[in-house]
């Protein structure tokens, strides 16, 4: 399916480390419906090489590494974005997480505090830094599109989510935030995705993280959203049929998040 | 903008009464990226005869009168439909509402209950009966998508809005209530979407409409969303690239919805 | 434990069934903290006669049956309790609910809409009609405080809830529309109450009430609120302390409304 | 109005700085309605001085200057209060925050990221601070209430409110994460109360205040909650009254957040 949805786009994707990662299955979909792109990830991710792949199935797409907590390093890539595509940025992609407590095993009472700030700057304030730094650079073209992927723990506990429930509640205060001020100087608009639990390679560090894609599968009348799903859902919000949707939080879950119980979930509890 | 989004697609199309009407900009829309359409609106409104205009806009669609609280006026609908398509439906717009307590100028204080019984009859039961007959009769292609348009009031209280504030809730109940089923049964989605006021027929007949398009407009970052820009969007929640979207009511009004206040309505608040 | 929250105030309980009801419990309650009360419920449900040992309870409070879909009803309750009282309400709770569809069996998908309507007009309008007769018989008291019981079903799906959800959507939207009126023009308050899954005689003639109970019950982190826990929290609601609280549906539930899952419901999935 | 709610109750109020605090409102009524308290704020605040009046009038309430992002101080605060008490915690307010960019006067769309980090760490991961030393010291009595207070901002955007949105947003995800944490292990319920724009020596910092609380009369039909009207409604959130209510974010705001527009704000934009 190719429609060419983003035909002359030009767009930054933040986060893609692999071909399970959703940001990579972004881009190849974005790619696929015209769109022309700049690749972006952690320095030590980079060092991985497999970002390489992606931009060979994508025209030779730079992959230009950068550190979402260092301003010099976002300013870096937007200047050599902005000069790759001869012009301002369309659409954005933010898919950046990271949290130290969880990979050092820290319950949520029991977080290390100088990791939790880490975990806020990485998976949260990077978001406003990349913001900020295109309002200020006026790097966005009028009625452009931002998106951060976010997960439904930012509303609801799921205990195993730990602070990166916070860290995705303070990105989607951040969106609609930001949304009203970039709304109103210059028509561009920021939306969080937020995504079934997808199996890629952060989401399967998450403790327990199988029971619990299980469980999403089960308490979700069309099943669990793939990342590839994920990808033709993005591609419309890139698009200009969605002009005048911001500040949103949407859910793309197949129903989980206004399911309060379904048919399979209790047959399991009756066992 | 054309991208054939929905080639192939066959839909209904509920509420089409003159070129002011959303669903008349989604139909157009809808028949412009590929779509074989059907429209219905109810046999008093058809005397108006306006919608053969769009019928003939839209390669001669059939024109099938149908009063929605009439199961039978429904049956004979569906029968019609599949008969000229030669198949399943691929997708459903109910944009259908109507209070006799409005147009009586009875305020929500007062409310005869007849005509409540009426309101709620025409304006949300009325897409449970559509849904409750395409589900019964398996009128509906798999991965099929059904929306109904509704309105924020549903979620907060806008006063001239009435008691079509209680009908709104009640429809986007029902969305939930019925996305759940009909997606177990057959992947189909149902969705809401809660658009900006817009200068229709049936929205000018609500008092103060003036003043209250002008405080939405300065409310929302990006301004009001036209029909046109409505019709954009819902022909992307039709399309195949939103798939997993369902049971959500999806705001799409300049971000009107997650705006507190502005700039402009505090300097307006001064005065 | 009593502290006299509500000594002085004057209060119509609608909808004590029996010692199961949570009205029942709220009733007890209110009188043990210092209220006079009425107690009202269907003519049919009176005439299994348990309620008069309620009445006892509550120093012979006056048992007026009124049918909360006839009109000549409410106003001859209110008249009578006006006239009891020898003054204005101050509080009043609405525990109505029922379901001709359920008790026949029908599925969500297979609805007889005459019983439909008498299901919202009995679960959901007959709160309008309760308020707008208030309203025009200048009958509460400026600060006074009415409440409606509710259940999540409103805002997520619980299948065998089945058409109770939309009823308890719809009546919730008539919480806010009427909250808005009554508060304008006699700073009365009016919320409803969202209560865990209760055994009452209502609650258990849900289709999987067992084994939906025991789901809530290990998705609250506190467990499920008991009925009298549910009648301790709506004497904060009806007592002076609460007064500017209104519009609002506050989940009394031991936290399930924002559990997106538990430890105990996650080992039951593994199972 | 005194009934003895809080009767041998014992509490920690974080953040009183002089008489036209909520904080300082909550703890004169928590006192009357017989707890006794611990009060608590940073020791620069401390150096005011007013507090020991507030002290005086709670029957000379231990005052412990504690900075709210330092373990150490908090441990020690803690530990001077169970002395005190002689015995463990039975309720805890927070009503701390600051922001230095707001300060600075520098705008959302121009933020100093050292700056945002220390008012993320003042205004919201102090309460996750306070909740884990109280957690891992055990002490909190079973059944004991902490609140936080917060603000709309954190749901919809108030431009002038600026970064301190994000800080809220974080906070009230922080109350249901750690809310699920303390239900479980005891019993111990954590919510916030989203006040009114209140006339505090923090509030009226913020630009434009004035306007603000103007236009938040306007669109609340019981009108602005003060700040006694905030403490009447903490005392019963801390009582044994509302036991099962936990992970809530509680409006208390006079119907503000459910009024989508209101006739004196329509008449205002007519001019």
């Amino acid at each position: 399916m190719s429609n060419n949805l983003l035909k002359g786009k030009k767009g930054i994707i933040f986060g893609a480390l692999n071909d399970q990662s959703i940001a990579w299955k972004v881009a190849e979909k974005c790619f696929e419906e015209g769109a022309q792109l700049v690749l972006s990830n952690a320095p030590i991710a980079l060092r991985m090489g497999e970002i390489n792949k992606l931009s060979e199935a994508c025209a030779n797409a730079p992959v230009i590494g950068a550190d979402v907590t260092n301003m010099d390093d976002l300013k870096n890539l937007f200047d050599k974005a902005i000069e790759h595509f001869g012009g301002k940025i369309d659409f954005i992609l933010h898919s950046v997480g990271m949290s130290m407590n969880m990979r050092k095993n820290n319950s949520y009472t029991s977080l290390n505090y100088d990791f939790t700030h880490k975990t806020l700057d990485i998976s949260a304030m990077s978001f406003h830094r990349i913001l900020q730094l295109a309002y200020q650079m006026d790097a966005i073209n009028e009625w452009g599109s931002v998106l951060a992927l976010t997960y439904i723990a930012a509303q609801r506990v799921f205990p195993d989510y730990n602070e990166m429930a916070d860290a995705k509640a303070l990105l989607e205060s951040i969106t609609r935030s930001f949304g009203y001020q970039y709304g109103i100087k210059r028509k561009v608009r920021i939306n969080t995705v937020s995504q079934s639990p997808t199996r890629t390679t952060a989401g399967s560090g998450v403790k327990g993280f199988d029971g619990f894609m299980n469980y999403a599968e089960k308490m979700s009348p069309l099943g669990n959203a793939s990342a590839e799903d994920c990808a033709n859902y993005c591609v419309t919000l890139f698009s200009d049929y969605t002009r005048m949707v911001t500040m949103q939080n949407l859910f793309h879950d197949g129903g989980f998040s206004f399911s309060g119980v379904t048919g399979p979930v209790i047959e399991q509890m009756e066992k």
